[in-house]
């Protein structure tokens, strides 16, 4: 599944109304991306957002904070930014450091800004089937999915992972839209023969090439949410190709999507808000 | 399970601490039970939980609103009752009309007051292992697990039902105590197949004996959390006696502890308020 492509054409979706609002309101639609520290790994994430919003048309306001900052000091700056009408959405990179409540971080993100789908709000939207953003990666997920047209309704879902902003949510909207879901993680007893159950299997773990070729019933769908060091997912690729009737590459599957996501989450929130809606 | 003895004792417990705070404070915890309509078996439960709150020494406030109004008036009522100091906690009888957007109804109960668990906040509370108040049904079941020393930790749990109140939540709060969790429902294919897995079953979809013990694998622990007319569960019980470990009956299984988690989280609610906290 060519996720590379997709997110292509999402984020040239997001660029064109980016520009159309920007015709008709003269504002352009504003992520504001919040780093706390300087992990080399999010410092990287952090730039690439911002270099993908530049090319959509989407301005990016950054806020860089120190290692040292308590939670109350990110909570309040995550407030204002809440508050600030030039900024329509707003990205706190995870991870924020051990000392900090990041739960209440996250929480300091108005639902009308969560284009990253963080907050409780957003999930729970995301299990009622509630008007909201999504979690960018399950997001994308299930944008893959439609664009290749995979049947879900009554189909066996295997979520492997159930992290806040990657396996649950991902497998809330499965079970929105009908499928059996089943949540594996490191407790789950003989993952292998859960595995071999799913017609379709989301890897988002974060371990690599834990699943194998001799996991996936023949036919499934796979999707490989992880990204390990090496540019490695959770799947091991080629094994699990030779049994897959589609699955996602890494790099250049679910990656793409989760930032044209949130691109795509970014313009419709500043198309709203810049509405008075 | 006896659930009956179980919550007589949570009860009690409640009963106690009320008696205590009210000696405290000279304040009775006070649950506000909103009722829309007079559907017959709504009137039935709100008066149930109204006789065993001046069981436990909880005042009891009720607000009965005819059938004809609308979802701005009710939100308005509740969010009313959300700001009233005097309210500790809030009951929004479901259902509350075909006409009326439910969900706008049940979020102007302010997280602290939710004692019945409704609110999406409540629900990402569950999802998330945040403090918040669960559901009393889904809390009720938990609590019966944990009496009867259910290990939960890489069992497999399959809910049967995934509605709002019940079984979302219910797979949330196994999902956390690190179950392998599936969520099946009125989609899933080949039902009997995915419960014949399952260490632990939880039914709560609304159909009158549809898990027949054929379904139920040798040892399994059987909860039945379906509340059919003629005091049916969704689990036929003879049968899938036989074949269980544990099973909950109907009535005197999850019925009870729904009421008792209601009680506790009142007076938990009352007293956290009443602290200042």
């Amino acid at each position: 599944m060519d996720g590379t492509g997709l997110a292509r054409r999402i984020v040239a979706d997001a660029a064109a109304a980016a520009a159309d609002l920007r015709e008709r309101t003269s504002t352009s639609p504003c992520l504001a991306t919040v780093l706390v520290g300087e992990d080399p790994a999010s410092v990287t994430y952090v730039r690439m957002k911002q270099r993908r919003c530049a090319q959509a048309g989407i301005t990016s306001r950054h806020v860089a904070l120190p290692a040292s900052i308590g939670t109350s000091e990110l909570v309040d700056t995550v407030a204002g930014l809440s508050e600030d009408p030039s900024v329509h959405g707003i990205l706190l990179q995870h991870p924020v450091g051990r000392h900090i409540d990041e739960r209440a971080a996250f929480e300091a993100i108005a639902p009308h800004k969560d284009v990253d789908g963080v907050t409780m709000h957003s999930f729970a939207a995301m299990g009622f089937g509630e008007p909201g953003f999504v979690s960018c990666t399950p997001g994308g997920i299930m944008r893959l999915l439609d664009e290749y047209g995979v049947e879900l309704a009554g189909r066996h879902a295997v979520v492997i992972g159930r992290s806040a902003i990657l396996g649950k949510p991902a497998g809330m909207l499965l079970l929105a839209r009908n499928a059996t879901v089943t949540y594996c993680h490191s407790h789950t007893r003989d993952l292998s023969s859960m595995i071999r159950q799913a017609d379709i299997v989301v890897a988002a773990v974060g371990r690599p090439r834990l699943i194998k070729g001799d996991d996936i019933k023949p036919g499934a769908v796979v999707i490989d949410a992880g990204y390990n060091a090496g540019n490695v997912g959770d799947v091991d690729f080629d094994s699990a190709a030779a049994r897959a009737s589609l699955i996602t590459p890494v790099p250049g599957g679910v990656g793409p999507m989760t930032i044209a996501t949130l691109l795509a989450q970014t313009v419709e929130a500043a198309t709203r808000q810049l509405a008075g809606a």
